[in-house]
C-alpha cells in the first residue's frame, strides 16, 4: 500500500482501537461493512440514465464522495488486516488485463468486455 | 486523490481507452462493476468463521487480493469521473466519526457503533 | 411465506442437510452468500443500456433466471431460519409504501421515488 | 412465477404504474434498486455473530424483514419485466445443485461448498 493509503488506514484503525471495536472487525465483518456501504453507494445512481450519472453535484456529490470513502476505509483495513499491499495489487491487475484484452482485438468496433470474452456466444 | 491512487487511475483510464470501453463508463456503469467485484470478494469468506477470515493464505490470498484491487480499481475510476479527491474524502469521514462516536463513550465496555447510535432501542 | 415459497424452502433445506452443511448456514453466512449471488445477477447487467436491459434473451436470459434463483433460495433460507413469513412482510411493506408516496403527489411529471423523499434539495 | 408471487408483483406493478415511474425501471435499474436494498439487509447483520445472526428479534427482527421483503418485491419486479418464471427456475436450480453436490461426497465430514468444489486447492 502506497504512503496515502497507509496513512489514511493507520487513522481509522486508531480510531477503531480507541473504541475497543477491534475484536469486531474480522476481515469477514469488515467485508460485510464494506458491501453495505456499496448499498448506500448504489442508492445514489440507481434511478439516475446514464446521462445524468456523470453530473451529480452539490449535496449529492457530497454525499457520493462519502460514501466513496466509507469504501475506501474499509478495503484499506481489510487489505491492512489481510498484510496484503492493495495498489501494489492493482497494479498487478492492471497487468493482467493488459495481456487478457490485447488491444488490437478492439480497433475495428465497440466491443464491450463481455462480448469478447464471450464472443462466441454472440 | 494522492499520487499513488492518480497514476493507477491514469494506467486503467488509458487502458479503456485504447480498447474504445470509454463511452461504457459512465458512473453509473462504474458504481455496477464496482458491486459485482465486491460480491465476488464477499464468495470469498462467507463460508468461513470469524477466526478463518482471518487466515487466508497461499491461492486464496491471492484471489481476495485480486478482489481487493478490482474494487480499488473501479473505485478510483468512479471518484475520476466525477471528480472527487477520494483519499481527501477519506481523512473527512475519518474526521466526522471522530466527533460521532466520542471516544469516551466506549471505555466501559464492548458497545458496537450500531450499539451506540440505536442505543434507546437495545 | 405461501406454499409455494415453503416448498422451496423446504427443498433447498433438506439438500443442505443432507450435506452436513447445516452449521454452515446461520443467517449471518446466508446474507452474505445472497450477497455474492446479487454480485453475479449485477455482473450480467453493468455493460448494458436501459434499453438493452429489456432484452436479455436465450443464454443470457437463461444464465440471468438462474441468478435470481439464487437469490430466491438464500432469500427464503434467510426467512425460513429466522422464521419470517416472506410473503406477508412483502405486502407490509407495500402497504407502508402505498401511503408513504400518495399517489396523487405523482400525477402531475415524473418524479422519482428520491426526488420525492428530498424534494427540499432539488 | 407461483400464485403467491405474481399476486404480490401485479399489486407493485400497479402502485409503479400508478406514480409515473414505470420508465424508471429497466431491469438495469431494477438490479441496482436490489442490490442496495441488500446492502440495508447486510447492515443489520454485520457486527453480529454467528450466534447472534439467529437471534434477531423485535424492532431488529421487524427491520430485516422490512428488508428481504424489499429484496423480495425487487426481485419478483426483475422476474416479472423479463418474464422469467422465478419460482420454477429456483427448483431447476435445485435440481443442478442435487446433481452437482453428490450426497455421498459430504457423509464423511464436514466439507463446505468451496472445499469440495476446489478440492484439489486444499
Amino acid at each position: 500500500m502506497k504512503d496515502s493509503l497507509k496513512q489514511l488506514d493507520a487513522r481509522h484503525l486508531k480510531f477503531v482501537e480507541d473504541r475497543n471495536w477491534q475484536k469486531h472487525q474480522s476481515p469477514k465483518n469488515l467485508v460485510m461493512a464494506l458491501t453495505a456501504e456499496v448499498g448506500e453507494l448504489v442508492e445514489h445512481f440507481q434511478w439516475l440514465s446514464r446521462e445524468e450519472s456523470w453530473t451529480v453535484d452539490g449535496k449529492k456529490k457530497e454525499a457520493v464522495a462519502e460514501e466513496l470513502a466509507d469504501v475506501l476505509i474499509y478495503l484499506t483495513r481489510i487489505s491492512g488486516e489481510l498484510d496484503i499491499d492493495l495498489v501494489a495489487a492493482a497494479h498487478e491487475k492492471c497487468e493482467r488485463n493488459e495481456h487478457k484484452y490485447p488491444v488490437e482485438e478492439f480497433q475495428d468496433g465497440y466491443k464491450r468486455p463481455h462480448e469478447y470474452k464471450d464472443k462466441d456466444k454472440y
